[in-house]
């Protein structure tokens, strides 16, 4: 497996959040947090790439986390290319590595990848040259590092430390890339702690979230939480017999107001989008001003800008 | 219903020609104009939507007018956000105005929004921050505004007023979203005569069409007239059996050499594209030194150029 | 026909190769040349087409031309369209010319032009107003002229001079426009003998390849070449009955290790992607150091910047 570390310890690539040392976490979110501007006035732009060139290759579809890249790109000042990659075109019989080193010779400087199967962004990492970084926009059920810097930043903001910090994950934990990519940065900087609230076909191996409570009750769970995290139900990735019926779930794990109730008064609500309204969190809860799910958002453009303006100083700079 | 005017009057979203003032439809007319350039020289640019973010939602397919949107606002120094996003995303799951807000949150200012049901700009208008604009780009059969302001741009370009105008549509009035903002600014101009020629099958309440004459014989509809503007017979949105055969609507209802030969003689030929050709329109007409087509396309850049500079300095001027 | 050059023989369109005089030819590799930077730096930019718009028109699918070219012009400075064009699309009532017209209303100042159809670049070319450009990015099996610019350049910088240089092209010899360009540029430079390797259902007519050896093996088509290039078995464009079976091929005609040990020791090995690896070219040898496909790859974006440079000074200059 291929380090996402220099030499020296600084980050050339982005593949997971699992083992990256806490100082260079809170760098990321510390230069993150320097991207940020009042809504209505200019969202913050540099120079930091200008002249280079990313290329997202996203195998799986995905419009706002694209966009979000897309936007980070452009707002340092590189040239993007979004390529439409299909399973299928890759199955023409060009090789996933010959797209990337064609690419790659065509002096893409940034790869962003999003691939359904595991294992591709590091993969990817083993082999690019040494002046090309790579980072992952979601892979499998395993990382999507960016969604897990944002998540964390979102919650420093409005709680600014995690020792005593409360937070709740519900849903489908078992195949959500974002609950584990939460739970790495999380643990690394010590969270108080941290819940997972899924029903028992949606659970996770317990091994998988070590140091993390697992529950089968939202009302437990919400119960004087900090934070509470709605996952998306991902229909799609589901096996039919597992799939619960919306409403069902709704019932028996939705965070409604009543749930909510039963946090802390002020606590936040996150949800990583697009939200299903009415199954894993009430219409009314999204709307209302405990929900920072808009900047979430906002944050994510902002730690891309981060992780990219990094990694091209650790290979330039 | 949202306005689309701020406090002062000014323009802050372009959702519909009707009911906007003479005074400011003037001032748009203006400033696209002093953006025309003569074709081989460099196009008009400036800076005025330097580090803004513009987002193209497309519900319904359309490479023309995305593409001078796209161009316009890149001329202006903006970033563009080109979506893809068919009415079968929006049923995945995620709300149209979860999708806004999404894309709010990533500081995008100005929305371009096109869409087969009507009502959806205005929608979006009352749901944006204060410091986003909503621009259409056609809605329904309801209402195209730039496309409006082109055609009457074009129209001043070749006659100078319109006090002493006679222009005629002919084809597909109901059905028509171009004949409706036509009607709105050429209504609001003081044209001297508006005549709308449809077979009966296709001709619209004239209710909608206050102060035109309504025609079902192209050759009395064109006779004398200033302007003939031919629409697209849009198969794709009739009913089958409303569906009129392309030879016999030519035979009947379509613009010949011998039917533009009744008008004046320096009568100008337009049309929204894309052309039928020997459908709607003879091709030896719309290839015609009458046909100023090509123009109309030319003025779209710069109507929605003047559109997104008018916008911006509504909200931060 | 219209004529790819001005009347003072100046480059203005590229349609073929094919009569490109030495001096036009060599002038283009020249620029190229100049434009190729170490990888791991910062690819060449200039301004030379700052404030002009190109426009991608790829009527056949194509990720890497169009990738190339996209970036070719963004690195001097101009606005891209890239618009998805099916066959499909054009079908739909629009006329390709009126879809350039539209296109050129906007004030597209090049065109790039990927089509299934022979004479589709030439009939644009015969079209278009006296100040736009048209570059063919792949027409038919007959002209893909920026690759053979890609190819002669890799040529040259490995072996500095044509004269005495044996090139051998192995494959689908029949339906390539690649070996077409590649012969036409090394007809006019030069080139000390070219050999074409293909089986007899794949085997072109000789009159199109003036000056060429035919052979219908491989191994007496390697031996004591410099220079070897595979084309890809593009089994999407042939009939099914001529469609030869990949291991058959392989076993007959793929450039295997033991084959390649034929030609010059320091031979190199090219291929235009994407490449069937161990069908037409074994995957050792791809990825052997005699391989300079990555290169290739390189040198095509640095080719289109030379050529778009050109036309615009010959246009403008």
């Amino acid at each position: 497996m291929a380090s996402q570390f220099d030499a020296h310890g600084r980050l050339r690539h982005l593949v997971t959040l699992q083992g990256l040392p806490r100082e260079r976490l809170v760098e990321l979110l510390d230069l993150a947090d320097s991207f940020l501007t009042p809504m209505g006035t200019f969202p913050a732009r540099n120079r930091a790439l200008a002249g280079r060139t990313v290329a997202n290759l996203f195998f799986e579809p995905s419009t706002r986390t694209r966009a979000s890249f897309e936007l980070a790109a452009r707002r340092l000042g590189a040239d993007v290319l979004s390529l439409d990659v299909s399973t299928s075109s890759r199955a023409k019989g060009e090789t996933l590595l010959d797209t990337i080193y064609t690419l790659q010779a065509m002096q893409v400087d940034i790869f962003v990848i999003r691939d359904a199967q595991s294992g591709v962004p590091d993969f990817i990492c083993e082999h690019v040259a040494p002046h090309v970084a790579v980072l992952n926009a979601g892979e499998s059920h395993l990382n999507h590092p960016t969604q897990g810097l944002l998540d964390v930043l979102t919650m420093r903001r409005h709680r600014g430390s995690f020792g005593d910090l409360v937070v709740t994950i519900a849903g489908d934990i078992q195949h959500s890339r974002v609950a584990r990519s939460a739970h790495h940065a999380l643990t690394t900087l010590g969270v108080g702690e941290l819940r997972l609230v899924a029903p028992p076909a949606l659970a996770p191996d317990p091994a998988e979230f070590h140091g993390a409570t697992l529950l089968d009750n939202i009302e437990t769970g919400v119960r004087d939480a900090d934070v509470v995290m709605c996952l998306r139900i991902q229909r799609e990735r589901m096996e039919v017999s597992r799939n619960p019926d919306p409403q069902d779930f709704y019932r028996e794990f939705g965070l409604t107001p009543e749930r909510l109730a039963l946090a802390k008064p002020d606590a936040i609500v996150m949800h990583p989008g697009p939200m299903n309204r009415d199954v894993e969190i009430a219409g009314s809860v999204a709307d209302s001003p405990q929900a920072v799910i808009a900047e979430q958002v906002t944050h994510g453009v902002a730690v891309r800008m981060a992780v990219m303006q990094t990694v091209m100083e650790t290979l330039h700079g």
